[in-house]
């Protein structure tokens, strides 16, 4: 599984972010964190498009290779995410 | 190593939860992600510190405990988080 979590400073960029880890099949599971299964080739995409569209001296992006049994193990405490695209608007 | 990550609404609240996972010895690495070494019996207590602190009906935090190697091997994208705290004063 690919975990990727990140802290974008710019509407835009963070809403571009966000769609482009959804075209690449990942799932949200918060609103600055996805999850998903991914070859190594397609997390070398990802990693490709992010590093894109961020900003670098203001942003950070995680990617967090793990495994199904530690994703699978992981606490989730809350509510379950629902998107609230509204709020990611450009 | 234990990963948490959250998406809390409340300022005051994301603070503390911030104040606490620091306390506990975590490392920040975003906004609102932090990491660090934590046995069983520490990720239950910060478990139960997270619980506390937010709003389930808003709020979420995920703890995933992954290998210290998974981590090493994680690509970071952008800048090295370097706190704002006043970002987050109440």
């Amino acid at each position: 599984m690919l975990l990727v979590i990140y802290d974008v400073s710019d509407d835009s960029k963070r809403f571009k972010l966000s769609k482009r880890l959804m075209q690449f099949g990942l799932s949200r599971i918060q609103r600055s964190a996805f999850i998903g299964k991914a070859s190594s080739s397609l997390a070398k995409d990802i990693e490709r498009a992010s590093s894109s569209i961020i900003d670098k001296s203001t942003d950070i992006v995680h990617l967090i290779k793990i495994s199904e049994m530690e994703w699978n193990l992981a606490s989730k405490i809350g509510k379950s995410y629902f998107g609230v695209e509204e709020e990611w608007t450009i």
